[in-house]
């Protein structure tokens, strides 16, 4: 690893004068991502814990469910002009029983649905693929610890602290204990790492778990939320509307603008112990 | 349009106590962009000036160069379950003598190294494709210029006022003139706009332009700037590694963390007009 962060000269211009100085940036490079050697996505993300981020990205398009689904991740193939190993290229192996996935860019939208590319046909897709229902878990939590994880997060946040410049994702406890965080270039990079750790500890289904995530909160993130069986999804900033739509759907709690003392409850408000 | 935000019931949670209230939310919808019938990419988008999206995906992608590589663009086939169009299908058809762009993952990596998949392929992919360089461009702007881009975006940044939940980028001149600014739920979907709009009328290559975003400076971002021949990117937060690199290699001005009287510049420190 060791590349999580580069240093790079910069010109800061402020009121009290021009100075060059050194900066850390958050480094981000291109990770090709191959199963049973063939190209299914490339990713820019953030380098380290790529083993994670192939795990929580099979199991967020539904291509595996559970550890015993892969037989090996290894690094392959890409090597600089000088030979040496770039370590971004990782191919998955899946175990004999797995059909790998299709590719192409329709394969999350037509499958269900006759009415072209929209916001149902996505929701749809989502159903057909999620194999644990977050509907039925019957977990709640308090506002407290709700509002105790943006700073949890933040203070797990390591990399972000020197270059500013990462996206978090962390998964806790109903009762606020919070087990891993992850940070990336991109925000789905960073919730694939943090399910892919929970896949490979055997944690998967989550059910009463919450994710929370640092910025706001997307479709694509309540898809992977409810492909990975969480019942809980917690953002500092906005969600979209297809967002909650899907939240609503698939019986997970939505909270949005989680900061202070305060959030929205869009969706499964019913997980939440509200003051008397 | 009209389907920019939705509302929708909330439950406000705060040290005021706990309140039903409606919300407003940016609408997220996926758009499927086809040329010449055939699909190319699903991007998750906020409607609206889709066909802007179109030609700024397709000019920094580097399929087209000016609008009349453009023949036709048009909603079509995307209807729902009764039968209304969901205006989320585009099909683009191109002039006779562009030739169809290579769909599958791969397309931005292989096309010229040797090393697998790595940063400086992907720095190099862009060198080949770009078709205007910035590097020539002498245009300079002023600090206090840059600093009034943000407070100019965000004044113009009507949807994200209401739902909190939208990036913006906006395109000025370099004497501080904001000439179009789009809002959408994916930063690149927003640039793209921007560049779609630059386009169609007449203003590519963008040589004396600034491109103002509202987040961060990601490969991706500073990619799109070299396509349309912009010689400066300035973004509210951090860049990131590779977007450094490729300001640097392509000859881009990027500037990050604009906010106040105060910026980091990363690269083409010379287009800046320094304090004595």
């Amino acid at each position: 690893m060791g590349r999580v962060t580069a240093r790079r000269p910069v010109l800061r211009i402020s009121p009290k004068g021009v100075v060059r100085r050194p900066d850390a940036l958050a480094v981000e490079e291109p990770l090709e991502l191959r199963v049973n050697g063939r190209a299914l996505a490339v990713t820019m993300r953030t380098p380290g814990h790529d083993v994670e981020l192939a795990h929580g990205f099979l199991l967020t398009e539904g291509v595996i469910g559970g550890a015993p689904d892969v037989r090996t991740a290894r690094y392959c193939d890409g090597t600089d002009d000088e030979g040496r190993n770039t370590y971004n290229v990782l191919d998955v192996a899946l175990a004999e029983d797995v059909p790998p996935p299709d590719v192409g860019v329709e394969r999350n939208f037509y499958t269900t649905s006759s009415c072209g590319v929209c916001g149902k046909a996505a929701l749809d897709a989502v159903k057909l693929k999620t194999r644990f229902s977050p509907a039925a878990d019957e977990s709640r939590i308090t506002p407290e610890v709700l509002t105790g994880l943006p700073d949890s997060l933040r203070a797990a946040q390591r990399v972000f602290e020197a270059t500013g410049g990462l996206h978090a994702a962390g998964l806790a406890t109903m009762d606020g204990e919070l087990l891993v965080v992850r940070e990336d270039v991109g925000r789905h990079n960073a919730v694939d790492k943090v399910l892919g750790w929970a896949l490979l500890a055997g944690r998967v289904p989550l059910g009463g778990h919450v994710l929370m995530v640092s910025g706001r909160a997307s479709f694509e993130l309540v898809q992977k939320a409810a492909m990975a069986g969480l019942p809980m999804l917690a953002a500092v900033s906005a969600p979209s509307s297809l967002a909650v739509e899907l939240a609503a759907e698939q019986g997970i709690t939505l909270i949005g603008f989680l900061r202070g003392e305060s959030m929205n409850v869009y969706t499964g408000a019913e997980r939440i112990v509200l003051p008397e």
